[in-house]
C-alpha cells in the first residue's frame, strides 16, 4: 500500500493507519463528518485527546465587538463568530476502572477510514489498558444527507484475552472546554467560552433533550440522542441528565468473545427566529425518525444519496493514484459542506472547523458552486436563495454607503457584514458581482426560468444598480470604478481593477438582458427602459487598462507602474506575507497574493486574445506568491489553456493536497472548501478545458504527460455529460434526455443520448515556462504510483 | 464695549462679562493656562460646576490598548493618552454651612480676563448664597513661565453686606471623578479612570506634598503645594492628607470690610524615568523656590518674560478688533503650548484638554513651528530636539516596515506609534519630511550651526534616508513614490501625492548638502558620496505629475480621474463628512478635506507658475471642505497670493476665530494651537506674503480693503525685522545688528539697523473668486468696529 504520511493512498477512502497526536488537529478537520446543516470535527468519541473539539450547526452563531482603534462611519461594530454547539458524538468507555485514553497504555493498532461512497467514518482501535486489559474498539459514524437533523454512531468494545468490566457513558455536552486561540493568526477564529445558556434538560428512559440559546445572538439550540443498547444479559442502563450535559451510561462486564454495542442516535435542531420549545421539539421529532429509519436504514439512505451523487459527480485520474484519492476526497467534502445548507450560506471551512470564524466569502459562489452548479445544481439553488434572503440586509448596507442596490457583505454567517479591515473586506465589492455571476451560471447550467425570473432577476438587479452607483463616466464617457479591492488581497483600494470591472461589465449586461426576458418583473422591480439602457452604455464603455509599453494588462490602473516585490529578499520564512510585512508595502508594490487578473482571464476568455492570455500569464506568474489557498486552482486553469501543461498539473496537485499535506499550515482550524473545489475546477476548467460561451458548454481538453487519461460529468440542463480524454482524444457522451449542443474548441459537437462522439485533442505548443516568486515554486507533481 | 457672545473685544485681553453654564467646557479651554510643561484648564477654582477637569503634565500619559478587528502586522497594540494629574488649582470655599457654587443662590455679577501680557487668569465674581449671604470672590492664577513647574492662585474673599464664617480649602485631588466621553466623535479622547497609583503622601504644616505613579506607563508624578494665608486675627488653619488628597483649610468669620485671602503656590515633578523619590524632592524643590520667589515675585517675571515675547512677536491688525485680540490670542496660546516643553512634544491640543489623547502630529513641525521659528526659536529647537531623541524608536519603526532611516510617528506622546488606522496613520508618511523641512528652516532662520551639524543633520539624513526606500525609481528613471498618504485625509494610499513628493525631494537635496557642509558628520552617519548622489538623483528625478487635459497639478497621479463629490447632495448636517461617510467613498473621489495640493503651492511657489498658481487654486477651492482646522490658512496664504484678498481675509477669520467661536464644536476636548497659529500664517504669510527664498526671508505684503494697518515682527539670525504695511506701502526695519538682506517682491532690500526701508506694495490684480463646495463657504468676514 502507497502511503502518504499516516494516509494510505486508495482510490475511493482516506485510511489513516496509525495516530500521530501531534496532528490530531489536522485529522479532525480531514475526518470530519457534514451534510452543510450538522457538522462533527473528527473527534475521537471518547472526547481525549483532541486538537479541537467541535460540534457545529450552519448558521448557529454568537455575536462578538468588532474594536477599533479608531472608529469610522460604516464600519460594524458587532461580528459573528460560529460556536461550538452541544457535543453529541461522545462516547466515553471505562475498561475496569480508568477511562479509555489513548495516551495511557498502549495503542496496539488504530485505523480511521473515511468512505466517500458509504459516506461514514469508521474507526478501529486495539488498546492494552495501563492495567492490562486488551480490548478493541470499533465506531463508525455518520451525518445524515438524507436527514439534515441527524448524526449517528455505532459503537462496539470487546475483550480480547480476558474478562473485563466496561462501561460506556454516552454523553451531550453543552459549553465544552475548548483550547485557547492557537497564536495570534488573524485567521484562526476567536474562541468564545460559554457560549450557550441553559433553557431546558430533560432525559426519559435513554433520551436526553438539552435546549440552549445563546446570550446576545438570540439563538435557540436543541440536542437530543436515544440509544440502542446491545450487550450480554443483565447490561445495567442509567441515565442522567443536568443542565450543560445528559448521560447515559451502559455497565457489564464482557467475556472475550463478547461484545457491548451501543447505537446512539442524535438529532439537532436550531433556529434564530422560533422559540425554545419549538426547536427542542424539532430535534426531538428528528431523533425520532431516526429512531423509526434505524442504523441500518441511515446506512442505507447515505449509500444511495452516495450513489447518485458520484455517478453525476465522480472524476476518474489514470496515472496518479493520490491525485485520484485527493480529488475524491474533494468532492466528498464540498458535497459535505453545501450539500443541506438550505436557508444558510456555504462556510469558508464549511463545518469542518472554526477558521475565520464560520464566515462565508466569495469562496461560495466563486470556488464551492461552479462545481455544484454542474453536479448537484439544487445545493446551488439553495445557496443562492440564502443570498436572495438576505437582499434587504445588503440593500440596506448599500444605503448606508450612499450606494444604490445591493451591497454584499465581504464576511458574515448571517448576512450583515463581519470585516473589521475595510480595504479587505467591504471595499471588495466583487462579492456582489461574484453572486451575480454565479447566478448566471446557474439559469445557464439548469434553465431553472422560475429562479431566472425571481429570486436570480432580483439579485442581478440590485447589483447591476449598485454597480452603476458605484462607477462614473469619466470626460471621454468610459465608465470607471474607482477605489475597490479586487481578488488580490496584497493591492487594496485601486482604479478599475480590471477583474471588478469586467465582473460587473457582465452583470449590468445581465440584469440588462433579463429586464427585457421579464418585462412585467422589469415593471415590478421599477426598471424602466432609461435604467436599463444605462447599464448597457456603462457596460460597453467600461475601462479596461492596457499598459502599452509592458504590453500586458495591469491588474489595475496603476498596478504596473509600481515597484516590483523584492522576491529575492524575502525568505520562505516570511510567507504568508502579510504575517510578516504592513499592508502599506504590499499595497505600494508588484506583489500578487492570488490569481486577480489570472482569473479575469479564465472567466472572460473572449475580452483576451492567445496572445493576449499567454503574455498576462507569464507576466503574473513571477508576481504571485499564492499567499491564499484560492490561487493555485486558477493558476492551474489558465496554465494549461497557455500551454504550460505541467506547470498546470504541479498547482492542480497544490490545490487538491492543501489539506491532505496541511500545505497552508492550519487545516487543524478546518479544510479549505474552496480549494478543494478549485482541485475539481483545475481538473475540469484546466485539463478539460470548460468554459461557458453564450450559454453553451465547451471544451478544449489536454491532459499532462503524467495522466494518461481523464474522465468526468457535468450536469447540462439536467443532462449528464461524460467527458473522457486521453492525450490522443476526446469521448463525449450523453447519457439520456434530449440532444445537447457543446463546443470542442471551435467545433459544434451536437450529443444524442448513447451516441460518444469522439474528437482528437489539439495539443497546444508548450512555451518556456515562467518562474514563480523565489521560493514560492509549486510542489513538482510527481505521480506517487500505486505498488498495491 | 463690543461684545462676541459673553465676550468682550479688547485688544489685549479675552474678558467674559456673564457665565454661560452651557459653555463652560469651551470656556475651560479657552482659559487655560500653560507653559509647555503644566497645563491647567479654566476651572473654576471650586471645582464644580465643570465642563471636564483637567490638570495636565506634558509628557505623563498612560498606556492603553489599541483594539483591532482583524489583525495585521505592523500594527500597534499599545497607544498612550494624556492623563489628567493631580489637580492642584482647587479652592473650594464654605460660606456659613454652604458651599459656594454658582449654580445655587444668585451669581449677581461674573467676570473672567485672561490678560494676554500679565500671562494671568483674573476672576471676579458677586454672590448671594442661597441663605442669603452676599460675598465677592476675586482669583488670579497663573503657570509660570519662568518656573515650568510651578502654578500659583490669589484667591480673596470678603462679605458685602453683612458677616458671615468662611471655610476655604485648598485642595490637592488625585484620580479625580470625570464625566464621560461625549458621544462616538473619534477625537474626543479616551477618559481614563483612576489612573493614579498613590506611592507617598504627606503633610507638613500648610504644605502637602502627594506622589502618584501610573498603572502600566511607569511614570511617576508628584504634587505639592503651600499656602500664604491673611485675613484677620484668629484665622484658624488646618491641615490634612490622606493617598488621594490633601487640604488645607483656612477657617474664620468675616465682617464687611475684612478679607480673607490665600496664596497658594503649586509645584509638580513627573518623570517616566527618575524615581517616586526624586521626582517627589522635585517638585518639593520647585515649591520651595516659587516660595521663595513669592506671589509678586512670579507675577513680575510673568510680565517681564511676556513683555520680551510680544516685543519679537505682537501682530498689528487695525480696522478689524476682534482679529486684532483672536490674533494676540492665538500667539498668547500657542506660546503657552511651546514655551517650556523641553523634552516633550507639543501636542495638537497644546495643554488645554484632553481632545486626540494629547497626541502630536504634524500639526507641531507645519504649523506651530513656522510661528514660533521666527519668534521664540529656542522653543522650536526644544521642539525638534524632542524629536531628535525619540530617533531610535523612529529607526526601529523603519526597520519593523522594512525601510530604511527614520520613519517617524503620526501620533504620539513618547515617540512610538498611536495610530490604528494606518491608511490615515503610519502612510502619511510626510511627517517625517515636515520635521526636516522644520529643521531646514529652522536652521535658516537662526544660523544655529550647533544645531545644523548635530540633531538637525542626524534628523535629515535619518529622513532623506527612509524617502530613497520608501520610492523607487521607474522603467524611465523617474523617482517615484506609491502608496502613501498626504495632507488631505479624504485621500489615502496614493500614488505621487505632489505635497509628499516635494517635501521628500526638498529633504534629499538637504541631507545631500549637509554632507557636504559637514563631511565629518558625514563619515560619522555613514554617507557616502554614492548615497548623496542617490538622494540628489533621486530628487531630480522626482515624479511631480501633471494632468495636461485640465491644465491642473492633481494632488497625486490618480486624483483628477476620480468622480466628484457630489456637494450639492451632501447637506450641513453631514459635515465633517467623515463622521456621516464611510473612508472607502471619500477616499475614491475627488473632495479633499484640508489643503494639500495647496499647501504644497505654498511651500515649493517657486515650482508652479503664477498661472499655475491661480489655476491650481481656483481647482482645488470647489474640492476642499475644510474639514480640518489645518485648511483654512493654509487657503488663506494661497487665496491671497493668487488674488483673491476677500477670501483670504475670511479664511484669516475662521483660522483666527476656531476656538473663540467654537466652529468646529469641539473646542471643549482643548483649542486648536494650529488652527491658531494657522492665523498667524494667514497673517504673515498670507498678507504679509512672506516666504523663504534660497536662504533668504522675502515680503510680498498686500492687505484686504477691510484693513487699514498691518504691522508685524519676525527673528530673522537673532535680529528683529518689523513689516508695517497698507495699502500703498510696507516699511522694512531692522531693529538692531548686523545688515541684514531681505526680499520685497524680487527686489533685494538691504537693512541696516534704525534705518526703514519704504518700498510701494504691488496689488495683484483681482480675479473671479472661485466658489466653495454648497454650504462650506467661509463666513464672510465682517469686521466688529469698536464702539467704545
Amino acid at each position: 500500500m502507497t502511503m502518504q504520511g499516516a494516509y494510505a493512498i486508495e482510490p475511493w477512502v482516506l485510511r489513516e493507519t496509525y495516530l500521530d497526536l501531534a496532528k490530531l488537529p489536522q485529522s479532525e478537520s480531514l475526518f470530519a463528518l457534514a451534510n452543510g446543516y450538522v457538522g462533527l470535527r473528527g473527534n475521537l468519541e471518547e472526547g481525549e485527546p483532541h486538537g479541537l473539539p467541535g460540534s457545529y450547526l450552519n448558521g448557529v452563531y454568537e455575536l462578538r465587538p468588532l474594536p477599533a482603534a479608531e472608529i469610522a462611519y460604516g464600519l460594524p461594530e458587532t461580528g459573528q463568530t460560529v460556536i461550538n454547539v452541544t457535543n453529541g458524538k461522545l462516547l466515553r468507555l471505562f475498561v475496569d476502572d480508568g477511562p479509555f485514553d489513548v495516551r495511557y497504555g498502549e495503542l496496539r493498532s488504530h485505523e480511521r477510514v473515511l468512505d466517500f461512497r458509504a459516506g461514514v467514518l469508521h474507526r478501529d482501535a486495539e488498546w492494552r489498558s495501563p492495567g492490562g486489559s486488551l480490548i478493541r474498539v470499533s465506531s463508525t459514524r455518520l451525518v445524515s444527507f438524507v436527514q439534515r437533523s441527524v448524526a449517528a454512531i455505532c459503537y462496539e468494545v470487546e475483550p480480547l484475552a480476558a474478562p473485563a468490566r466496561f462501561a460506556l457513558q454516552s454523553e451531550l455536552v453543552a459549553n465544552e472546554q475548548l483550547p485557547g486561540p492557537a497564536g495570534a493568526d488573524p485567521r484562526v477564529a476567536v474562541v468564545l467560552e460559554n457560549p450557550l445558556v441553559q433553557q431546558y434538560h430533560n432525559v426519559d428512559g435513554t433520551i436526553v433533550v438539552l435546549a440552549h440559546s445563546t446570550r446576545r445572538s438570540g439563538q435557540n439550540v436543541a440536542a437530543a440522542m436515544d440509544h440502542l443498547i446491545d450487550g450480554p444479559p443483565g447490561v445495567m442502563v442509567e441515565s442522567r441528565v443536568f443542565p450543560d450535559g445528559g448521560l447515559v451510561t451502559a455497565a457489564t462486564p464482557l467475556e472475550p468473545g463478547q461484545k457491548l454495542r451501543v447505537i446512539k442516535f442524535i438529532a439537532y435542531g436550531s433556529s434564530g427566529e422560533r422559540s425554545v420549545t419549538a426547536v427542542r421539539d424539532q430535534a426531538w421529532a428528528a431523533l425520532s425518525a431516526a429512531r423509526q429509519t434505524g442504523w441500518e436504514g441511515l446506512l442505507a439512505e447515505q449509500r444511495a444519496y452516495l450513489d447518485n451523487f458520484w455517478d453525476r459527480a465522480d472524476v476518474e485520474i489514470d496515472g496518479d493514484p493520490e491525485l485520484q484519492q485527493a480529488v475524491r476526497f474533494a468532492l466528498f467534502h464540498v458535497l459535505q459542506a453545501g450539500a443541506r445548507v438550505q436557508t444558510h450560506a456555504i462556510p469558508a471551512k464549511g463545518l469542518t472547523g472554526p477558521g475565520y470564524d464560520g464566515h462565508a466569502f466569495w469562496d461560495t459562489e466563486s470556488f464551492v458552486l461552479p462545481l455544484l452548479t454542474l453536479t448537484a445544481p439544487d445545493a446551488t439553488a439553495h445557496a443562492l436563495r440564502w443570498r436572495h434572503q438576505t437582499l434587504p440586509l445588503a440593500l440596506e448596507r448599500a444605503a448606508q454607503h450612499g450606494l444604490e442596490g445591493a451591497l454584499f457583505p465581504w464576511r458574515t454567517i448571517n448576512g450583515q457584514e463581519c470585516s473589521g479591515y475595510w480595504p479587505a473586506g467591504t471595499a471588495a465589492f466583487h462579492i456582489s458581482a461574484d453572486i451575480a455571476h454565479a447566478v448566471i451560471r446557474y439559469v445557464d447550467a439548469t434553465g431553472d426560468t422560475e429562479f431566472d425570473r425571481g429570486p436570480g432577476m432580483d439579485l442581478l438587479t440590485h447589483t447591476a444598480r449598485l454597480w452603476y452607483s458605484l462607477g462614473h463616466h469619466d470626460a471621454d464617457g468610459k465608465f470607471r470604478i474607482d477605489g475597490v479591492t479586487g481578488p488580490d488581497e496584497y493591492s487594496a483600494v485601486v482604479d478599475n481593477n480590471v477583474y471588478t470591472n469586467l465582473m460587473a461589465r457582465e452583470n449590468m449586461m445581465s440584469a440588462a438582458d433579463a429586464a427585457l426576458r421579464y418585462p412585467d418583473r422589469a415593471r415590478e422591480l421599477g426598471i424602466d427602459a432609461e435604467e436599463s439602457g444605462r447599464w448597457r452604455v456603462a457596460a460597453q464603455e467600461m475601462t479596461l487598462p492596457y499598459d502599452e509599453g509592458l504590453g500586458v494588462t495591469p491588474q489595475d490602473e496603476e498596478f504596473t507602474r509600481h515597484e516590483i516585490w523584492d522576491f529575492a529578499g524575502t525568505p520562505a520564512g516570511k510567507y504568508p506575507l502579510l504575517l510578516h510585512f504592513p499592508y502599506f508595502d504590499l499595497y505600494r508594490k508588484q506583489v500578487v497574493k492570488q490569481a486577480d487578473l489570472v482569473l479575469a482571464m479564465y472567466l472572460f476568455g473572449e475580452t483576451f486574445t492567445a496572445e493576449q492570455k499567454a503574455r498576462n500569464f507569464d507576466y503574473y506568474e513571477p508576481l504571485t506568491v499564492r499567499d491564499s489557498s484560492l490561487s493555485a486552482c486558477i493558476q492551474a486553469v489558465m496554465a494549461a489553456e497557455v500551454g504550460h501543461l505541467d506547470l498546470a498539473f504541479d498547482y492542480l496537485g497544490e490545490a487538491a493536497l492543501t489539506d491532505l499535506r496541511d500545505l497552508a499550515h492550519n487545516t487543524r482550524d478546518g479544510l479549505h472548501i474552496a480549494s478543494l473545489a478549485g482541485a475539481w475546477i483545475a481538473v475540469v476548467g484546466g485539463f478539460g478545458g470548460l468554459r461557458h460561451r453564450d450559454g453553451r458548454v465547451g471544451f478544449a481538453p489536454r491532459i499532462p504527460a503524467a495522466l494518461s487519461r481523464l474522465a468526468f460529468s457535468v450536469l447540462i440542463q439536467g443532462r449528464r455529460v461524460r467527458v473522457e480524454v486521453t492525450h490522443t482524444e476526446a469521448i463525449y457522451s450523453l447519457a439520456d434526455g434530449e440532444p445537447l449542443e457543446i463546443l470542442h474548441h471551435d467545433e459544434q459537437v451536437q450529443l444524442y443520448a448513447g451516441k460518444p462522439e469522439t474528437r482528437q485533442t489539439r495539443p497546444v505548443p508548450p512555451r518556456p515556462q515562467p518562474a514563480q516568486p523565489q521560493g514560492r515554486e509549486p510542489l513538482r507533481r510527481r505521480a506517487i504510483v500505486d505498488d498495491d
